[in-house]
């Protein structure tokens, strides 16, 4: 690891240094913060808060807010002690810096944690440039085993399509989602409520140590930060804007996954539901979204593909049961077979009665059925082969 | 029952003596039928038919494929026979004539079997003016027992609703329906592909014996006529129109009940989709007609009278969770409360700190939430009440 270049003579450095500290003094995502911080830089902002000037009214409240913590911000000492942990701090200007992030200085400004991330502590090999057309999974804590197995499908379907999966690293949907894509050999990112540092949940530390291993574990709050409600909130709007869509998996009616699916929707990115029986109140949540218009219908993977792709990239075949070869006929010719008995024959006469076509007409078109093995003749006319018989059948069930 | 009137002496009568005849000499939805049938009238274009005119050129494939039928029409010993039975043959300007039908002639009029009925038999007490506001249930024969349970739901909620259910009388889904709708003693309409006289499938005898009792079996193909396919397409073209809407329960991607349903979106009803395990192959076509945003998503017999209904009609409540009492709290008071420990208790400093809340604020939070009962003072501090760590526990599941 190189020494990282001193704040006192790098300004890009300083800046590092400067949104380190004041992430350390403010909540994810206050939008006082994002205002402040676009006039000021943050240098000039960090100085003002740490010296509690309030002669600006404007700063007033995030000052009081910050002061308890105003001398315990070193951003400095914390980027040392980061990159010993191996965690990096990645700001905008970076080269990895997920532009797709800075979106949410315009559609967040108007919600609550809405505000840009002052950076991204990073713990992993993963470039977050990698994420651009990521797509997130997530949903409910208290899954179910089909919806659990649905998110595994789809994360490794497209995971191996190149797309890296983005989720919250929790029980549930967000764990099947992680496991899917790394059963596809594929890295994963996981980002967090409290800092890139804690495993939370606790029995997911295996999961997590590898998701740091192969992809990244990533989080916009301070290193040691506990998993608060609202951190919740705002790592929500950060799956959201860090991936190209949303799929929800399995949500009941208050999940916490409907507010990234709310972010989604005001990130214009894309929103996707995957439905499940009626009957199960996991996926309820997720039928509102759909029954609402609010999110499009996804059943696995290439689905999913084909709703964030560019137009083309990702076409989905029609799935059709294999073309019984009655359908490739002309109409009326089919509806000459549809009036040949199955068993007993029927003259042509009869046969053009009962389809209510002309006789010329419904005897050259029993004439191309024959040729065409649909129908033969037995001793008391005609009637349909046995291979059309076993079509039909098959084509009843 | 009394005397019907003479077709000699009543052009009412005569009109709808030749419309049967018609029927008995063209297919179900014959487009050519319809644009002859608006030029001649009934009474002209069926002597035109019987006499096998064809000086006019644009009627000579009509005539041609009516040839082999045209001696055995005989509309007037038809409803002579049909009355015997119980049956009745309803046409335009009759009062219970479904004016909702007559929407086919500008919808149906560039698609196969399109055409206005000329007629509809009908073998039960209800008056067809009651489909008014009537929904459609349909889908796949092959259905699950989740399809069948979900459709029977549906079915009950609408008919007690006092909408009438119709569906075509098959097996699977169209059962259900019919089922669920008798279940709850309200009249429901089958809608068959062959004769109202016929029993299909023949497993069906009893559920359409007690559907002509106490509802409508209804056709619009003669007495006796057998249910070829291609009056299945023009048979579902009847379901979709007589209704306001059509939910679709399952449907594999090929299923006949995907035709009703682009009868349904042709005919600007409300189309909808009941969803399913994304596993079942049974919920394909379902899930198809979602996802192209054709169907609107419906979990329930409520979703479907919200979506059929006038505005207003039948809003339906937003399903919650009780509310926790934690939601009706202001915003920073949230944020402080969250900050609270469980068990072991906290200075209103270090609260305030984890917070991001200044001190004044904080602890003005924490009286209002310890008089709420949120919070308590222990030994070693503010930590949570035992109330609000149940509730916490319970809104984790």
């Amino acid at each position: 690891m190189t020494t990282p270049p001193s704040p006192a003579t790098d300004p890009r450095a300083a800046e590092r240094a400067a949104r380190v500290s004041l992430a350390m003094l403010a909540e994810p995502g206050d939008l006082r913060l994002a205002v402040h911080l676009d006039r000021f830089g943050p240098v000039r902002l960090l100085a003002a808060l740490r010296e509690g000037r309030t002669e600006d009214e404007r700063i007033r409240g995030l000052v009081a807010d910050a002061a308890l913590r105003a001398q315990q911000a070193d951003g400095t000492a914390e980027l040392e002690r980061a990159a010993r942990l191996g965690i990096r701090f990645v700001i905008p200007g970076d080269d990895e810096w997920p532009a797709q992030l800075d979106q949410l200085a315009v559609a967040g400004q108007n919600h609550e944690r809405g505000g840009l991330p002052l950076g991204l502590w990073v713990r992993g090999p993963l470039p977050l440039r990698a994420l651009e057309g990521s797509v997130a999974l997530v949903g409910s804590r208290s899954s179910t085993g089909y919806g659990e197995q649905t998110a595994g499908d789809i994360a490794a379907v497209v995971a191996r399509a190149g797309r890296v999966v983005v989720s919250g690293g929790a029980f549930g949907i967000d764990q099947a989602a992680h496991r899917g894509a790394i059963g596809s050999h594929a890295p994963t990112v996981a980002v967090l409520a409290c800092g890139a540092d804690r495993v939370y949940p606790r029995a997911h530390s295996d999961l997590l140590e590898h998701i740091a291993q192969t992809g990244a574990v990533v989080s916009e709050v301070p290193l040691g930060a506990a998993p608060l409600r609202h951190r919740f909130l705002a790592r929500n709007r950060l799956i959201a804007a860090l991936t190209r869509g949303t799929v929800v998996v399995e949500a009941a009616q208050r999940s916490g996954a409907l507010n990234t699916a709310t972010w989604a929707t005001r990130l214009n990115r894309v929103l996707m539901g995957v439905p499940g029986p009626v009957s199960s109140a996991a996926s309820g949540g997720v039928h509102r979204l759909l029954r609402d218009g609010r999110a499009v219908l996804v059943c696995d993977g290439k689905d999913v593909l084909e709703s964030v792709g560019s137009a083309g990239e990702h076409l989905v075949e029609e799935v059709r049961n294999p073309d019984t070869g009655r359908d490739a006929l002309p109409r009326r010719t089919r509806q000459v077979l549809d009036a040949v008995p199955v068993v007993q024959g029927a003259s042509s006469t009869s046969v053009a009665r009962t389809a209510g076509i002309e006789l010329l007409a419904a005897q050259q078109a029993l004439l191309d059925l024959e040729a065409r093995g649909f129908v033969e003749r037995g001793e008391a006319g005609w009637r349909l082969s046995e291979r059309e018989v076993h079509a039909q059948l098959r084509a009843t069930l």
